[in-house]
This record gives C-alpha cells, structure tokens and sequence, in this order.
C-alpha cells in the first residue's frame, strides 16, 4: 500500500512518544501512591491505572471524535470517527505526517493521563465506583470540549489561542476538576490516634520513582506534540529539561530556606512544577523563555499550594497548586514568551516555527491566553462540581473505613511473612501463638 | 561504509524496540516477584534477570542461527549464524530494512523474555540450579524449533500458519511448559501456621509496576514485530492499547461482580491477559478485532485460570491461564479476523498489509492456526515434562526450606534498621538488649 | 525554516536516546538506595535526583560551552555557547546531523549521571550542603576538561585518544573522584548494636529496578552516542547487550564458585561492570572483542572490588572497583580491540567506522589509550581529593547521626500505620496506647 503523507521517521517518534506517555498514568499512580499511606495506596493506585482501560475504550469509541471531528457546536462530530472509522494506519490527517490512527492512539494517551491527575487531591475520600462514572461523564463534559476548543480546530483555536501540549486541556481542567472536588469531599477525617502520622507519606522512595518516571514520560508529552521530529520536538526537550531543572533545585532551595531543611518530596514537586508550568509552551519559546517558565513555575505554584492550605482546603497531593495553577501560569505566559511572529532571538533563530501563524509574542495574544484559561479554571470548576453534586446524589462518594484499601478492594498492599522463616524459629513457630513476639526476640540477626 | 537496503528509521525505530522489550523481562520479575511472599522474591527476579545473561550469551553463539539459520530438518543450520559471524551492522538480511545484527539483537530479547514466563507457574518451588539448566534445554528443545517453524522460514511458516509477535512462540510455548512444571513439582507446601496468609502477594504496588513496564515494552514487542515503523506496526500499537484497556477494564468486573471487590491485581492480570491475546494478531486485524480480541482473552483466560485451580493444580501465578491460553485462542482466532486478502475494511481501509499474501481470514487459515496452536501445546508440554524429569533425576528440583530466598541464595529481600533510630532511643538501644521491644514503644511519634 | 544539515530519522533517535540517558540518574538512585540502610536512602537518592537539576543548570549556562566550546588552552570557550547562544534547533553542528539544541541536551545528561556515580562511595558519611558544592566545582575542574579534551575536540582528541560513549570522561573520573572521597570521608561508623545489620541492603527489589532502569537506559548511552541512527549505532546497542549478559552471568558464577551462592546483588552488579567496561569501546570493536570485553569486565571488577576491601578503604557501593576500573580497562583495551583501520573481520565486516581514522588496534593506540587512562586516574585523583578538603575546611562533610535521613533531610523513607488499621483492632486503638502491641496479636488473620 502507497503511504499518503506519511513519513517514516515521523511514524516512528511518536510511535515510541506514545509508549512514553502511556508510561506516564503509571508514573502518577507512583508519585500519588508514595505520598499516600500504606492503607490506600491500592486505592489512589487502581483510580490511575483504571484510567487506561475505561478511558481508552471511551476515547476508542467515541472520545477521539467528540475531540477531533469536524466542528459541530460544542464538539466534534461523534459519527466523523466513531469507533475509529476513518482512520488508516496508511493515510495522514491533514496537515500531519503520521497515520490518523497513530494520531488517535497518541491523543488518547493525554486523555488517560488527564483524569487520574485529579485522583491527587481526594486521596482517601472517593470510592472506586462513583470515581467510574465521574471520570467517564468528566471526559465527555470537561476534557472533550477543551480538546475540541483548542486542539480540535474548535472556536478557541480559531481565534488564537494556543496550547502546545495540555496546559489549558490537561493540567488547568485537571487542576480545577480537583478543586471541585475539594468542595464536594471535604477534608480528611484525622482519627486522635493518628495525628502523628497524618500526612505521612508511606514511601518515599516510590514518590521518587513515579517522578522519575513522569519526567521520562513528558519527553514523548511534550516533544511528541510537534507529532513530528522537527525543530519544534527538539525545542520542548530542551524547554522541558531547563524548565523541569530550574524548578527542581529552586524548589528545593525555597524549602530548604523556609523550612530549615532540603527534602526528597520537595524536590520532586518542583520537577513536576516545572514540567506542568512549560507544557503548554514547550515548543513555542526560546529556551531563554523556559528559564523564566522554570523560574515563574516554582514561585507561583509554590505560593499556590501554601494558599489553598491557608484557604483551609485539604488538597491532599497539590494537584491544584502544582498542575492547576502550574499549567494557568504557564498558558497565560504564553502570550508573553512565544516567539514566532518574526522569528527574532538567537542568531541562527533557536525557534522558528512557521512566521505569521500564532502564537505570537503580543498584548493580543496574551489576553487571548488569559481569557481562554479564565475560561477554562471556571468551566472546570463549575462543571465538575455539578457533576461530583449529581453522582453524590446517586451514591455514596466516601469511604467508610480509614483502611480504604481493605474496604474497598479487599486488598492489602504489603504482606510480610518474612520474619516467620528466621533461622531458628521455624520450630517454635509450629508450637506457639503469637509469631510476632517470636520473631521479635530473633529476627536480630538478620535484620 | 555504504548501507545495503538499510533504512535509517526502522534502524533507529526497532534500536528503540529492542530496548523496550529488554525492559520486559524485569517487568515480569517485578510482577512475579510481588505477587509472591517476600521470602521467595528474590529467588522469583533471579530466575528472570538471569535469563538476561544465560539466554543471551545461548542466543548469541548458537540460538540465533538455530532460529533464523537456512533449515536443516528440525532447527536453522545452526553455523549459518554461529557466533553472530555473517551478520553485520551494514546490511540488512533478506527482505528487511534493517541491519542483520539488529534483527538479532531484537529477537534475542523475544528468546529471554519466553523462559522467564514460566517462572510463575513453579514459584517457591524451584531451586536456581536445575532452573538454568532447564532454561538452557528448553530453548534449545522448545523455543528454537517454534521460533524457526514459525518465524524463521520453517515448515509451518511455509504452510501458511503465522504468529505476529509471538503467540505460539512466546506464550503458547512458555505456558504450556509451565503446565508441564506443575506436574513435576507439584504443590507448594503451606505450613500450619501460614494458612492465613498463603497466596497473599507480599509487595501488591510491585505487581502494578511490572504491569506497567510490561505494557510499555509491549509497545516496541509488538509494533517492532513489524521490524520497520510502517503501517503494520501503528497497527500493531493501536490494536495493542484497544485489547489491553478492554480487558484491564473488563477483568475487573467479572471480579467484581464474582468475588464483590474490583482488586488492582485484577486489573493487572487483566492487563496482561489482553496483551498476551492480542501478541499472535496484533498486526493482522482490524482494530474492530482487537475489540473482540480484548473480550475474548477476558473471559477464556479468566475461565483458564477458574479451570486450572478446580483440576486441583498449583499454577502460582496463572501462567498457562494467561499467557498459554491468552496465547492459544489468540493465535487460532487469527484465523477468523486477521484481514489481507483482499483488503476489506474500512475505507480507507486500516490495514492492508500485503494483499494475497497470508494470513487470510478464511476456514483454511483457521484450521491451520488450530493444528499449530494444537500442536504447540502438545509438543510444550511433553518436551518440557521430558526434560523437567531429567533433570530431577540428576538434582533436586525443590528448595529445602521455605524461606527460599535466605537459603538458596542467602539473601533477605528486605532489612529495616529504621526504627533503631528514632530520637530518644539511640541512647538506650546500646545498653539494651531488645532494639524491638524498646523501638515499638518509642516509635510512634514517627511512624 | 529549512533544516540544515539534519536528518529527521537521526533526531528522533536521539530524542529518545536522551529520554533513555534521562531515565539512568533515577536508575542509579535505585541502583544506590537500594542498597543502603532505609535511613538513609533518601540521602542517597536526592543526591542522585538533585544533580538532574544542579548539573543540568550549570550545564545550560556554562558547562556545554567549557567542554564543546572551540578550544582556549584548558577548556572549551565559555563565550562560544553560554546560555545556550548560537545553538539551533535547525541547525547542526559542523560534522553532525542532528540539531545542536539536541546534541547539547544529549550531552548534558552525561553531565548529570557522572557526579551521581560517586555518592555511592561516600554512602551515609557525606551531608548534602557540601555535596552541592562538591558537584559543581568537581563538573568544573574534573568533569569539564576532560570532556573537552576527548570529545569537544581537545588535546588528547586530536593526538588521537578515543572513548567512545565515556569510558574515560564518564567512568574513570567519577570511579577516582570517589575513591578520592575515601580518603577525605574515611570509613562508616559501625555502632555496636548494628553490627548484625552492617552492609545488609535495604531493599534489594530497589537494585534489580535500578539495575534494570539503568540497563535499559544504556542503550540511550552507548548507541546514542553515534550520534545518529547508523551502523555505528547497532554496533553499540549489540555489544553492550553482549558484554552485560557475559558479565552478568560470569559475575554470578564467580560469586557461587567462591561465596557459596548465586546472589541477586552480585547478578547486578557484574550487569553494571559489564555495561561500564563496554562504554568506551561500544562503537569501536567487533561483537567477538564485546564477549572478550564482558569476560574481562568480570574478573578485572571483580578483584578490584576485592583489593579495595583488603586495602582497608570503605567504598561502600564499589563504585571505583565497578566503574573506576571498569572504565579504566575497558578504555586501554580498545587500542587492542578497536576495529576500523582496514574494515577486517567478518566477511561481510559487521563494524567498519571511517577507515582511516581512529581508534586503530594498534600498539600505538594501545599505548595512547593507557596514558589517558593513567592520566585521568591521576588527575581525577588528585583534584577530587583537594576540592574535597577545601570543602572540608569551610563545613563539616559528615553528618551528625546515623539516621541521616532524618537528620539531614528531616523525612523518613517507610511509614507505615498500616497495622493500626487491620480488622478487630480499629476500636481497641483508640482507648489504648500502644498501638504496636495491640497490632501485633491481632495481625495474623490478615499478615
């Protein structure tokens, strides 16, 4: 079969973009599932990875059109790609190079991701059967339309605005999707035994790995959205890498300074910070541009997460501070740092996309950005708050045991019989009651 | 130096691939090894990490040339290849794009990952020893006959028969010799004393992570099964995430609606269930198959898996029910959807590989797969028995002690001095005997 | 804007090569944490973590131009790319064929790994305000001039040294930069009642992870260091695959014959030795000088390993008998194996460069090869150890206690209520004190 505008090396980066990303809803249920305790890591952990299955198989059979079909008001034609049809492993979209259908699978993966974002900020307090439904009704009326609006060809994009890889459509619909939640959930219930241990995270080592793994991911996140391997994919790795990097240390700095002390998770939420903050201009700015991204990012989302703690809100993780208010600085700077109306800057230009085409570097664009994000916080607050009120009406959205992992899911996340098998006591074992109390007096010489 | 028919984005696309799928093989002892007791974990990664070395150091003196090698009756000519001469950095083999040396190093990662998936069935069961000798035997007994039959030009591959990127190969071979372990080795033991916490996985967000690197080198397993980055491979990913997210989701209600509770191994299993179905067609169909693929590999793996424990045997981590029948009706159903013949479909039509050339969607072609897969199975299980007895009556195939890991290999999975060090009881646990008892007074304020 | 110079197919490789290098710094932290007592692996991971954001900002500013900058006595230019001026990402450099944006990010993430490697040697004996300071003056001073005078085109380059992925820039300067460490920091403080627990890794499922991150990143490290999507490419990815299994499998052979077990950790580490030992050479010899290589790498770490023990110094993670060494005769040994100065070898030859040009196999090259080694040895040495007691001199390196992440970083790494929760004790827990006691009789329905 003859390739209709597609080009191979193209195919083949965001064929490997699109495993990147899909890497990252298991990333996430990492760093949430570390900052958790050990009693609902199982439960914070299911409401990402379940993600790839319901989200997938709505976004198979009719997410990707509502997004990407044709304009049909508030979205995309459903019919235009309905259960995939349309798409050809063989033919490109216009304007692309790349198989429509691996344009489908690459999307997809952002609308995966988006979702168990806002799984952050109700650690503890939803329950897997009502998160089902909120999820799949959040997609149709929250992420679909966004993803229409200004990825899709919708009424956003046509008057300018810009998004490059899911400021606005991920992290501010997400960000405000959890605030909502704040509202509808309330705080966590905090047991008189268990005020030492609040907030504790469980592991922090896991913490560590899901970031890890975030920031590997977002190199097909953010490169990937040029969906070719041009100058422009080049230009968000290297935005991403210095934005991610300055927020990293300087996060760690402020902690360091406010707190008397540098710590693990403090440094990985800058990461994270960086990343969310640069994602909508990853492949729009010079990387001058991604050094004041790196720098605005901390600051501001460090400040954010303080507020909504003075606000007296329990955002468990800081999803609204890192991604929400990341990505809402980071859209609206936009307008700010994007550099492409005449290709000025560095000699060679480090970032020329396409001259005359938006986003430029204005007044006008920068309003534009400002009202679309404005937009955005308020439609997502609004909207998923009605939609958590009407689920709630229906069932029951908390748990009812502090031990959210054994209640819902009849799963205990660690088990350790390793102290029974100590040399010497397998014996006694056999003839006692209590293995703990054996254990305890032996397991000395192993542990 | 100039390349002979060698083009540089399926080069640096399966370069990519060849390192995703490598990636496998510690997922897999990342999902075994958490889903058993923290006293067989190691033992449980050793036995897949060590396939990293053995079969890749077999792979590259004789494997490679038994699988690819012109034939000799049963094997490849195993001195075509032997010791990797031939093969070159320059020059693609036959029919390919890529460089002979990189088709090797990509096959050789298919060739590790297939005897560590047995590990599962016999865990806690099997001592290291007789392990690698087995392993070195049943490639040479087992994978090389398939993978050269099927893949290397041998008599089924000439037949007509065809498994994408490893059904029979991979997952019919490996869970058919799994069954065949259980007949060997039998039972694991459950003392008195541990009833309550038999078959309780020690580390459940172990499991999640090997699900997740699983999946993600399922995307350069079965896309790079095209070993180029055409259309046959975007099929391949997409038909991939489509059967995987329908039975991630889907596995998780029939649990829930049969046992009460969704659980996140549930899900996991699902997961791979799905990916395991989907390997033997994910570049032949349609993604309308990889739908039904996904409902089919639900409900045969999970009904597998009900059989297997009711005919009383002790496969520990459901091998045959999920890889070896996932692999089974996998690669017979490829008879009834693939789709090449004459490029039906949508319009325009997804796949088209190469018209009037196999696999047909056609009663002939599914009869042949039915023989191929039947056979496989017959052929695993005997040989694998044959050698697994062999090898008994040379050693002892089963670990002395229940704390395998300690015993075979003298090392403990996991070792916490954390609690000797909470403030205040440093000072006392130098004049005390028992760090435990004063550590559990103490470590409140902390834990 | 039209690109100058690149190929498409040979950036997205090295996009995803840089992603892949990205991910072995969060690799080595597991690699490292893994094997450290749980208070202190959080100390050991942020040192890790902390450099992709210290080295990547001094890499952006400065580093990138004092290594890749046109030669001015010591160091590249600093002027020539400060603050990443006068790269593109249109443009290549002169001689490559991808962006210099890229080829600078790429290199940058060699920056961030090489002082990473050195926290294991100083394992729970170094506080972090120093290392901070530690790692930048030892990037200027170490890390800088000798990337310049191998890879940016400096002295040595030109008398004709080669290393091929950093054998010599990499691996010997970090290997002596930690052994220096040794002298500074001295030995662990080993308190009485720890004796038992001395050297027992935390969490050994945290080194196979890091073991397996840090593998599977490598094939970003030595094959992207072709630079491109070539022959030279799949030479490197195929060697490097040889030359860890051979080590992989030989390490843990040595250790059975000589401790008396196979070990999982021991199975790593020769993975590790391998991989380092290969690093100069990857692109430079023929698959049959890569098994030599893995049977070298084995024994020549091996003993290292075992002589720096005997010599009474406490590199408490092996990283100058691993890396120090394992660069050291990896990098001598490519003047006897390198392959290009006529193309002999296999008929049709698997690796043939730029005839002409070196490294040649040569006594000459040979003897090059080993004054650069020697030199280095000596140079990162001797400036590592007086950086060090410079730093010495203006704070205090080791920390106050033994729970340094607590200490140090006020977090600790486990927490975990999760017995405070199981079934029957709920109610007991909030009359009663000691929640440990209570836990402990009533754990074992669900423990």
């Amino acid at each position: 079969m003859p390739l209709n505008g597609v080009e191979a090396a193209d195919t083949a980066f965001i064929l490997i973009c699109a495993a990147l990303v899909q890497l990252m809803t298991p990333g996430l249920a990492f760093f949430y599932g570390g900052l958790v305790k050990d009693t609902s890591v199982l439960t914070m952990m299911m409401q990402c990875f379940i993600s790839m299955g319901v989200t997938s198989i709505f976004w198979f059979l009719f997410g990707f059109s509502l997004c990407f079909g044709e304009s049909v008001g508030f979205f995309g034609n459903p019919w235009t790609y309905m259960a995939l049809r349309g798409l050809s492993v063989h033919e490109a979209l216009p304007g692309q190079s790349i198989p429509g259908l691996l344009f489908m699978a690459y999307q997809g993966m952002f609308a995966v991701i988006t979702p168990a974002l806002m799984t952050g900020a109700f650690a503890d307090r939803f329950r897997f059967k009502p998160y089902l439904f909120f999820i799949v009704l959040w997609l149709l009326f929250v992420y679909c339309p966004w993803c229409h609006w200004l990825w899709g060809g919708g009424f956003l994009y046509q008057w300018g605005c810009r998004d490059f890889a899911g400021g606005i459509v991920v992290h501010v619909t997400a960000g405000f999707g959890a605030l909502a939640s704040l509202f509808v959930v309330g705080k966590r219930e905090i047991p008189e035994h268990e005020k030492d241990h609040h907030r504790k995270p469980h592991n922090v080592p896991f913490v560590a790995l899901g970031t890890a793994l975030l920031w590997f991911g977002w190199f097909g996140f953010n490169p990937g959205s040029a969906l070719a391997c041009n100058g422009v994919a080049v230009a968000a790795a290297v935005n991403s890498e210095i934005a991610a990097s300055v927020s990293t240390f300087l996060w760690l700095l402020i902690e360091w300074i406010r707190l008397g002390r540098p710590t693990l998770i403090g440094l990985c939420v800058g990461a994270i910070a960086g990343l969310a903050t640069i994602t909508p201009a990853a492949g729009f700015v010079e990387p001058s541009g991604a050094f004041v991204y790196g720098l605005v990012a901390t600051f501001f989302c460090f400040a954010s997460c303080e507020l909504i703690k003075q606000m007296g809100l329990d955002d468990a993780l800081d999803v609204w501070g890192v991604h929400g208010m990341g990505g809402w600085i980071g859209s609206i700077l936009l307008g700010a740092f994007a550099d492409s109306s005449e290709c000025m800057g560095a000699s060679p230009p480090s970032i020329c996309l396409n001259p005359g085409v938006p986003p430029y570097r204005s007044w006008e664009q920068l309003g534009k950005q400002t009202v679309a994000t404005l937009f955005c916080s308020v439609y997502s607050l609004a909207v998923s708050w009605v939609l958590l009120k009407a689920i709630s009406m229906c069932m029951p959205l908390k748990p009812q045991s502090l031990h959210v992992d054994l209640h819902e899911h009849h799963e205990v996340a660690y088990h350790s019989p390793i102290r029974s098998y100590m040399p010497g006591t397998e014996q006694k074992l056999q003839h006692q009651g209590s293995q703990e109390s054996q254990s305890s007096s032996s397991s000395e010489s192993w542990f």
